[in-house]
């Protein structure tokens, strides 16, 4: 047992106090975990887009103040009650969605969506008792995706946490969180190409990329990165991608481009931009016969996926992925085994290094679209 | 060698020389068959859809005068050049969609849209030399999907035969050219639900109940039939369909229903109406998470399947078929195998019987929509 188990915990955190503005060290309050809790020491984050947009809150409901990150590698300080199977000092990934292990998706071979813990964006309060466990001077703080990591310690959800070889480097690892195993699930357990075969993939950020690399692992021969953004054909030649199409240099459609590539359509697609053009793009690029095209990225609310029916009778497969089809607790520690036996490439994700204290640093730089993954040193 | 090898072969068939009108018995001249092509003599067809609709020439090209027919039995008369794998006396189905085995897809293990013989419904003539067996007087007399079975004799390329087992009763077997392989492989290879699952059906036409014959093979617990026409229920009872759906008794979507009935959604769904709201409704319903749909119907030109991205990224599968995804030479004969062993019912499917000169009695009875098969012994 640790000494501060039990105990509130006072400790830094970066603070949202507000949809847009800079976030702000300041000592918080952590509570002690409460049933099927867990207190983490958080020692590495990274910043993903989808903490930029709820900090924003443009088109999202507003919920302030927030300690927001859901990328991070910790250390177990403390359990709570009926916690059995995690104890101080074990390595962890916090998860924005969670695994119960009880309901019909989590007793589901296919399924990762469970029904306690799936990603709730709106929730800023712990499930079990509807509180927050920070606090600033008695003023409660709200969570984010249940896992806030951009604080020294956070309480966590015992079906929201990996548990991970304490050999893997957390500062790499952290990046396992979300996107990353997003995109790399997303070609490895979904589209699950076969050597040789020919992956396309549409959106080149760290999503895009990520797939890529699943590719890349896979033995795909042919990997065909598509993104309206030239920029980032430059970075994704480190990723296995051996050819690029920019639909903007194109007056056909770029399933046709690809098509005429390919000798009638890819083996594989996987869509990690959001724009539903892309998406209907990635399904129609697949060929007959046996093409599988993965949706990935996050549509708006009002979009509507438009296709000829006779382009899935002709034998093609659409299928959508969350978190890249992983079981959070099951199947993460074993991406983690991936990374340690140098399957799975993560050192090239990781293109920025700050300091906790600069942590609005690592938010320009995804404002300004630089770089993939910016890792944020907790005792720095 | 039969004394009519290389020989012209004088016989009945029944010639539709003119859209929507009765088909008239002819004798006419069947030319031997040529470089990889086989002639059969024909026992048994059957009557399908697809034979009526091209016969009506509503919308499709009108080829005449033809001898249609696809769905049937025969044996084997003689074999041209470089036919190697099928000799006189074999018993066989004719097929509407080839196998080369040379191509892509052939040597795909996932497709069976041959590349040389997938189906063309506009070709009237044998692919080798664009000309065709048939004629009467020197008149030439077009093909119908390379099959033209309504005939004592016809002539088929090679890769669009399958041979089959025997002491496989051809008066049965032979409505497993078409429709009913269709419905069956749409479930049994495509959708593949576990047993325990539940499965609905959209549309209770011979391939839906060939589907639900499908779940029913696979121990599917529940089979949900779903149709416009009431009439349908009482039939699909044989068919261990399970409960029934009409979207016409609810104010709400039917996937809605569906929904409610199964705690948030069916595990598969096979759609088998041409209906493209059914097939959205057959997409939508299927669970998140693990569900997959299937479509079989083939739709209007026009018609556009839409949908709600959201629909897809919840872990929801959308797959369509062809043929229910069977390679006609290849895995045929083990479905012929399946109904030997007694897994597969066939009878059921087999509603009416007639003779050859009776033929215009089987065109009236699917316009009247009464019964599913109506066989048509060409020796009575
Ligand atoms: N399903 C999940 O579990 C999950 C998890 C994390 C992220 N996501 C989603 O994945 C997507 C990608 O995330 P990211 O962080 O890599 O984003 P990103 O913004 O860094 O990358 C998206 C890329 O797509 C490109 N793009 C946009 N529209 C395009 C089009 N029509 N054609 C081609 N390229 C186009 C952009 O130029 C950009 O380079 C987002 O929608 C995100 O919300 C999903
Ligand atoms: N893909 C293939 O290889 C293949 C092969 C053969 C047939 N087919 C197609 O399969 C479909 C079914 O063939 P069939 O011979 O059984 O046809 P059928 O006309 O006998 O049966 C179709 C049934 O669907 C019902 N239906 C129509 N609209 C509906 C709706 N919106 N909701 C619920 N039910 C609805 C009808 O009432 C009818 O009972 C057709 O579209 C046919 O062209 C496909
Ligand atoms: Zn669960
Ligand atoms: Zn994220
Ligand atoms: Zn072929
Ligand atoms: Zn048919």
């Amino acid at each position: 047992m640790s000494s501060t188990a039990g105990q509130v915990i006072r400790c830094k955190a970066a603070v949202s106090w507000e949809a847009g503005k800079p976030l702000v060290i300041e000592e918080v309050d952590v509570a002690p975990p409460q049933k099927m809790e867990v207190r983490l020491k958080i020692l590495f984050t990274s910043l993903c887009h989808t903490d930029v947009y709820f900090w924003e809150a443009k088109g999202q409901t507003p919920l302030f103040p927030r300690i927001f990150g859901h990328e991070a590698g910790g250390i177990v300080e403390s359990v709570g009650e009926g916690v059995t199977d995690l104890q101080p000092g074990d390595h962890v990934l916090p998860m924005f969605t969670g695994e119960c292990k009880e309901c019909r998706h989590c007793k589901s071979t296919e399924s990762n969506m469970c029904d306690l813990l799936r990603i709730n964006t709106d929730r800023g309060v712990m499930i079990d008792d509807g509180k927050t466990r920070f606090s600033k001077n008695g003023q409660p703080i709200y969570h984010f995706l249940g896992t806030s990591t951009f604080s020294e310690y956070t309480v966590v959800h015992v079906g929201c946490v990996a548990k991970i070889n304490p050999a893997a480097p957390l500062e790499k690892v952290c990046v396992l969180s979300c996107g990353i195993s997003t995109g790399l699930g997303a070609t490895l357990n979904v589209a699950r190409p076969t050597k040789g075969s020919t992956v396309a993939i549409f959106g080149l950020g760290a999503v895009g990329l990520a797939a890529a690399e699943g590719a890349r692992i896979s033995g795909a021969s042919r990997i065909i990165g598509i993104d309206l953004n030239p920029n980032r054909f430059e970075d994704a030649k480190k990723f296995g991608v051996t050819e690029f199409v920019n639909p903007k240099d194109h007056d056909k459609p770029v399933q046709q481009v690809l098509a005429e590539m390919t000798d009638g359509g890819v083996d594989r697609s996987v869509e990690c931009t959001g724009n539903v053009d892309a998406m209907i793009s990635a399904f129609e690029c697949v060929h007959d016969g046996w093409g599988v095209a993965v949706l990935v990225g996050v549509p708006n609310k009002d979009d509507a996926f438009k296709t000829h029916p006779v382009n899935l009778l002709n034998e093609r497969t659409l299928k959508g992925t969350f978190f890249g089809n992983y079981k959070p607790r099951s199947d993460i520690p074993s991406v983690v085994e991936k990374y340690m036996n140098k399957e799975l490439e993560l050192d090239k994700f990781i293109t920025h290094h700050v300091g906790f204290s600069e942590i609005n640093k690592a938010f320009d730089l995804m404002l300004k679209g630089e770089g993939l993954r910016c890792i944020i040193n907790m005792e720095a």
